[in-house]
């Protein structure tokens, strides 16, 4: 199966979207830029549901659910909102279909035109400030700490699995707060826990850091963000939290009176990851066999194949099989036990590979004998003979060393693939040529910011916090700068 | 709090509508039938798809996630289906916002009319046999076990929060099967977890049956059903499986090799429920002081409320509830302690009545000196003081009591309003006065069905299993009839 894969050195776009489908993780559909996600590309994203989930309820979240549509008026509320979303919305016109005149076909029924059109939400600031209007008068009433797991539309015109569709699967976190520094705490510590989520479960180091004007979300004051290396040295942002001042509590006029009773306008943030996550694991991890799974994020831990001969062997197999199984469910690790009849052990080695399972078991008749498995792991494809007795207690450790030997690759990897640069030239060098984080300094102008994307098609992924004060010169303008900023070509 | 709310008696549907509102569930939303499930309602439907989900999977099946849009043309594959959903399709004809001429507000951009309208999926059989054409070729593919958690819209004139809305969040199974016998198993076996569901976690009596050919799934060849009974004596249907035969197939052209290496059509089922669930426990349980829930889907489980007169008896009291927080969340109960400055006890005590909290415990200076409690429960209203030492054992086995009473009083209300008539006269003084299930002769036409519903608003809900073969007469022509079948006035 995997034979089947170019190599990411051929051409690293047709092996990550190769892989997605031959990994059997999602499809396109039928309908123009929608996906369909997989029963295992699915799996990962209710792995990835579950640990945010959890990250969300402990830092004081709930979850609640708000429409799918959004009135069109909606949208022209908040001047800078609308400029970033009117052009790419799904709208709904109207709310009944009849049969054509021949009768056999469909056609909209004109007769049921909306008197305002509904948008297909892009995201939902608009209808939950709406909304939050009815739900607070005092200081008393917040903070409001609320997320949504929903499907959102963005109508793409290019569009690749997971990375950019039209219709993707996220989380939206939409907070009311009495205090500008109350909001703006929120914002930070939501950056921290997608960072902390990157780092433990996706196994991917992250820079954090704040978006530049022209990047920033259409709404907020300040977006932040964890920018992450994919292994072809483009950048991928992997999370936003947005500071959004009082913008929307203006849009949708919801004051609130403050602890001196005098009345001010509500604070707010909103945060969100996407489905697009599942596409960073893949891209940053996965080999030129397929995909390398972080252990935390793995729908199966260990896989178990048998190695017969005929069906008296597989009997006596399938016992020790089992009876491992049973040890490695009860220490919670997840075990698939391959019995099929229908496919060669080699076969299946190459499927698992591809799927990225962190551990294969082989039992043979002569590991029966010898009380032995042979173990292979998918990180670095080494195999060993171990003790059957006690297996489940390497493994167990040994899905930690994986996950930590994952994050360490790719922490290496983007330790060498980001640059210090001083000029124009080596700026062009790197992004056309090994690509990679490039640290260098800009005037802080929005035109030079666009130019240098015009030319090179690089952007500015952030200003990383904690960033130390250095004078110096704009790498294409030569004005005096004060600080180096992170450009990468990005997904 | 409670006083708020008119009484059952007086105003079913006000109550109803009061209750979801008062209790913090849902509320109508600025778009029109949409609502907007606030968290304490969410965290219901968090604890309903946490079993349900536990349940899918334990009977092999998995989740994946298809378009929310489906092409128009799709629908008119299959022509049952057509007609049951053309009428209340929400369609999306454009893909893009502008300016318009005095550049303040937004029209659509005419020139960005999509080529195909897509529909906003009602229900989405047309949309993932379309797929599964891609992924069975042979009955080795088979069969495909796929679950999906997703929104679904059906545009609705009358709408009720929970009940009947344009949005809801709902699950649907999409299986797909070698053979026939298969694929019914798989419809009664979906049905009986529904009913599993039903009666062990929503505390409802559920009767199983199949529909008439007029109340069926629009494109199924039988649909399977759990009928439960509320308090006002109307019926509500609480979910539905499809044993769908080669219907979607066919209009899909979704073919096998089956064993004998023959082509064949694929066999299908689909099945779900929704979020009217909420609604079903709302209204099955709940008394005139507000919310009943069952322990086993409520939020929390226990809230304990200090009675003190200064901040030093608010000191000694917190040590204790937090003390016996600690203990009765070890053994999974989940707990609030309000400690609300701002509020009076009676005050709480009625906000929780209001919200169904099974368990209060309320805890004064002199519970402090003699080491006791007061316990109140939510469905009886009984209270009773006891030792604090070892509450949370005494607890865990009130929860189970709970959740058994609440189930024996749903029993003995749907006993009770269970009636065996055999004359219309009989059956409308029924049907117009205490409403109930009514077990009447029926002669099999969908032409008297139709007519009763015309005259009573009565339908047949199901006919159900293992009904006994039973000679009559149909109460409303008077033709002979072979069984009885159980007729309500329905949500």
């Amino acid at each position: 199966m995997a034979k089947d894969l170019v190599s990411r050195q051929e051409n690293y776009a047709q092996w990550y979207n190769d892989l997605v489908i031959k990994a059997d993780l999602a499809e396109n559909s039928a309908v123009r830029g929608c996906m369909v996600i997989k029963p295992y590309g699915y799996a990962i994203w209710e792995k990835i549901q579950g640990e945010l989930d959890r990250m969300f309820k402990e830092t004081g979240h709930v979850n609640a659910y708000f429409p799918l549509f959004i009135p069109k008026s909606f949208f022209s509320r908040e001047a800078e909102h609308v400029e970033g979303f009117a052009k790419e919305c799904a709208v709904v016109t109207h709310y009944r279909l009849k049969k054509d005149e021949s009768g056999k076909g469909l056609v909209v029924d004109e007769s049921a035109k909306l008197e305002e059109e509904l948008i297909v939400r892009p995201t939902s600031e608009t209808i939950i400030w709406n909304t939050y209007k009815g739900w607070i008068q005092s200081y008393r009433d917040l903070p409001i700490l609320i997320n949504q797991w929903a499907n959102v539309v963005r109508w793409e015109m290019r569009t690749r699995l997971f990375l950019r569709t039209t219709e993707f699967l996220w989380q939206e976190g939409h907070t009311a707060h009495a205090t500008r520094e109350e909001a703006l705490e929120e914002t930070i510590k939501m950056l921290d826990v997608y960072a902390t989520f990157a780092e433990k479960y996706m196994a991917l180091p992250v820079i954090k850091g704040v978006k530049t004007e022209s990047e920033k979300f259409a709404g907020a004051i300040d977006t932040y963000t964890i920018e992450t290396l994919m292994q072809d040295g483009k950048a991928l942002q992997g999370g936003t939290s947005h500071f959004l001042g009082q913008n929307f509590a203006r849009a949708f006029d919801v004051k609130f009176s403050n602890r001196e009773q005098k009345l001010d306008y509500v604070w707010a943030t909103s945060w969100g990851v996407t489905t697009r996550l599942i596409g960073a694991v893949i891209m940053a991890h996965s080999d030129d066999n397929g995909l390398v799974l972080p252990p935390r994020l793995a729908p199966i831990h260990v896989v178990i194949v048998p190695i017969h001969k005929n069906e008296e062997e597989l009997a006596f197999i399938s016992i020790k099989a089992e009876e491992i199984r049973k040890r490695l469910t009860a220490i919670g690790i997840t075990v698939k036990y391959d019995n099929r009849e229908t496919h060669k052990p080699g076969f299946k080695f190459a499927e698992y590979e591809l799927k990225g399972v962190p551990v294969r078991l082989a039992i043979g008749p002569r590991d029966i004998q010898n009380g032995t498995v042979e173990l292979a792991r998918r990180d670095t494809l080494e195999k060993s003979v171990l003790p059957a007795e006690g297996i489940e207690i390497v493994i167990r450790d040994l899905l930690e060393a994986i996950q930590e030997n994952i994050y360490n690759k790719a922490f290496a990897f983007r330790e060498k693939n980001t640059f210090r640069v001083n000029t124009w030239d080596e700026f062009r060098e790197v992004i056309s040529g090994t690509g990679g984080f490039v640290s260098a300094h800009w005037d802080g102008t929005a035109e030079t910011e666009a130019r240098i994307k015009e030319e090179t098609k690089a952007t500015i992924r952030c200003i990383p916090f904690n960033n130390p004060a250095e004078y110096g010169k704009c790498i294409y303008s030569g004005k005096p700068s004060v600080q180096r900023v992170i450009f990468a070509v990005a997904y």
